[in-house]
């Protein structure tokens, strides 16, 4: 900026506002109050050479700070993705546009409870939405600070940030009650929520900054799942995608650039312990790649960190059954076959385990084995998975084949292996390359989100397109959950390429 | 509102700004989060039926709070006029767009100091401006819970302020140094401010209410003339009109509905003491009217309540010279003219003094007398006023003859006799009826504001119209200055109406 002379005496933020409305022709800035009190020293202490920051706000700019055009460290903006048991916060170096340091935390809120309904009913309680927000915030606040102090600025630095999560999360986080969120006609507060500032939330970061919380469809289906669409680009392409999140409950999204339709809940009691309750969380010492020799029937085990293995994890486990189903060793309803197991099976208690690491070999000093009714749990899971798609590919009058791109979110769904899930009949029978784990799809969009006018422009724009599609667990759907709880299935056309041995 | 069914699951206050934008098509409405918190609730308490608090900022609505669709007590605003010595205050009820009540008070950042460059140095101080700032909110907040207690309801039904003041009061009161206000180049922060809400301010009414402040349009010229110019109507007016602020300075603003010229400022030293030095402050018993007997010399007065004279107004003032200058006992260069006064005429320390009202008559037993340096006095002050008008209007070539409208704004220019004023050669010679007083302008103004969407797009079209002229006190201004000391000026084919007895 030129500085102001006799000649021209337009107020400092003024001309402040005059010099960005030039560089951005028809854009409309407005101040914030703490700017206005801050510029007029700020500016002749820096001869009026500023970078000013701003940031959209429907048809204004708003104008929150100014910072030196030299300067030696970089602004930063936060990306967290609110899970109903873990938070992953980002540090994004806004002027190279890049992620510069990513770290997980247990969201505290499970101290008052691990599921969301407890936590909704707690929200009622006389205090208890406040703690609810509080633990959430005050953590993050906590990581912030170690953060800002890693990378030697103050929290101040960090000028922007992108949440998003479930719409549970997301209501508890801006201190909103969850109240009705489980009730008939589940109604959100807001799906779409206004841009905030740090200060309003308490999030210790610049505290004009803006908060962007991704917008949600409804009770049932939230702006972690708007990040992932976003993530994927699914929205943008010909070809038909979908996007599965295997968290807690199974949500899907399937659709291209023109339509997209979603669905997500619980898909009612049949299904109780979902698609999530597969095994232990991925850990150092889990098993988490199984392969079975078909002559042998030797099974061959790789744990995470290659330590002894402790445990089981949901991916191993989809590996193992697939394994063993594909040598013959459990049958097409999931019971294990005597004479090919030999020695491996073992009866507790009238229960059959299969021993799949021997004590000696495990970390335990016991043997890890597999029982019946792990087998039958998973199959209920990857019927229920099947069932699903199934029905929502059916609702829209696709199928199944005409998947050109199958998105699979989450920490779990990178580790699977896509031809064992599909010999499981878990997934339906695409070419192996068709099925892409993208990771944690939340903290990817909501990052993209946070960088990008246009992405933030396209969650918005998704939102409105979206159709949620409610599940119904009617006759139909038993019907074909039933049909899909064989392996992989009864109808074998459907899973030409899965040939076990017999 | 129709309330939310299974078929209809849109989120509260998704539906609330749905209506909102179906009643004003293609407005575009953004919550607060203390809506967003209170909503939910308060929707189902009232069944839906509720009113919305929106306020228009740039091109988005604000969507703040909202109250039951019936309602016993109405919506109030707060307007407020920061004067440098007093603050006037006015509650309008919003429902009914009229004005309830007005009270003023002594603004007290008095106990700074009475003038403003004596506040803009304590305002450097360490913690002054705080202090400033405090001093102004502290005893506006006292008198809202008095307007709002007399009214039986709570501050928080006080839904919106316009505050008009001059620049510097106008930076005091939102907390921004004024430093530079009075430093070469004379830049402000800003001339046009943010809408901010009460709470940033700490005003105690509806938290989230907005304060409009009006906009400057420089140092010396502030949001309480173009409030003036709005109360006024000039802006809109075919034919010429000149607004005349009588204050610590004295502002003029000239123009009609295609262009305004506006000039304030002190006029250098010349014009010392100004135009309001002119006698005390109107309040019971002072003299604020005067009639001379043109045959007896007999001086008649009048005072406000007609109580015993206390001593004499501005006003009573120039009546009092134009009186006399009229019966023949002040010759045109204000020297008493001993034949003619009498025994009236009194020296006293070589200084001559001319009884207005004897001991045995006045209130306090001692005799009201004009001195010679009270009417030289005087005369400097019409001289300048005079010679400010003369300059402004031949700067944009216009004759003070083709003025159509002559507006006096503050209460000090409500008592005026515009024919003693005339007389005097004070203002220029135009039809008594072209004088119209208007009384607190900035008041009415920011009344106006508050109340108009039309009324405010107009202070900010006014802002960016009119042209700031520097008054040069060179050489010229002087010539025209020495001119105009004479009553009722050198010129005198300049008053034709004015014929003194001789």
């Amino acid at each position: 900026m030129k500085p102001p002379n006799l000649g021209d005496n337009t107020g400092d933020v003024d001309r402040l506002i005059k010099g960005i409305e030039k560089a951005f022709p028809g854009s409309h800035a407005v101040p914030e109050l703490s700017l206005l009190k801050r510029a007029p020293a700020f500016l002749r202490k820096h001869g009026y050479e500023v970078d000013a920051l701003l940031y959209e706000d429907g048809k204004t700019w708003k104008l929150f700070d100014l910072v030196p055009h030299r300067r030696e460290k970089p602004l930063y903006g936060l990306v967290v993705d609110l899970g109903t048991s873990t938070l992953v916060v980002r540090l994004v170096n806004l002027d190279a546009g890049e992620v510069e340091e990513e770290t997980s935390l247990l969201n505290p809120q499970t101290e008052i409870g691990t599921d969301i309904l407890t936590r909704i009913h707690y929200a009622g309680q006389p205090g208890g939405l406040g703690k609810l927000q509080r633990l959430v915030v005050d953590s993050l606040n906590r990581e912030i600070l170690l953060l800002a102090a890693n990378r030697g600025v103050p929290p101040e630095s960090i000028a922007g940030m992108a949440v998003a999560g479930n719409t549970t999360m997301t209501h508890l986080f801006l201190g909103l009650d969850p109240y009705w969120l489980c009730r008939e006609p589940y109604i959100p507060t807001a799906n779409r929520f206004p841009l905030l500032k740090a200060r309003e939330i308490g999030i210790g970061i610049h505290p004009e900054a803006p908060v962007l919380v991704l917008p949600n469809v409804g009770s049932y289906f939230g702006g972690d799942l708007i990040a992932g669409i976003i993530s994927s680009g699914m929205a943008e392409r010909e070809e038909l995608s979908i996007l599965v999140d295997v968290g807690t409950n199974a949500e899907i999204v399937l659709g291209n650039k023109d339509w997209l339709v979603g669905c997500a809940g619980a898909a009612g009691p049949a299904l109780e312990g979902g698609v999530a309750s597969m095994g232990m969380m991925a850990a150092p010492g889990v098993i988490d790649k199984v392969i079975v020799d078909r002559a042998s029937g030797e099974v061959r085990v790789r744990t995470i960190g290659n330590l002894p293995p402790v445990g089981i994890c949901g991916s191993g486990l989809i590996d193992l059954a697939a394994q063993l189903f594909l040598a013959g060793m459990i049958d097409v309803q999931g019971k294990f076959v005597a004479e090919k197991c030999g020695r491996s099976l073992q009866e507790i208690d009238g229960i059959r385990h299969f021993v799949v690491v021997p004590p000696d070999a495990s970390a335990t000093g016991h043997d890890l084995t597999l029982s019946q009714p792990d087998i039958d749990a998973l199959l209920r899971s990857k019927a229920a998975m099947y069932t699903i798609l199934t029905t929502v590919t059916s609702m829209v009058n696709v199928s199944l084949k005409d998947i050109g791109n199958f998105f699979v979110s989450g920490t779990f769904g990178s580790y699977i292996d896509p031809r064992s899930a599909i010999a499981l009949g878990m997934v339906p029978d695409l070419p192996p390359e068709t099925y892409k784990p993208l990771g944690n799809t939340s903290l990817a969009g909501a990052t993209k989100v946070l960088l990008s006018r246009k992405a933030r422009a396209k969650a918005d724009e998704i939102r409105d397109k979206i159709t949620y599609i409610e599940l119904n667990v009617n006759q139909e759907f038993m019907n074909l959950f039933s049909a899909a709880k064989f392996i992989p299935h009864t109808d074998l056309s459907l899973f030409p390429s899965v040939r076990p041995l017999r």
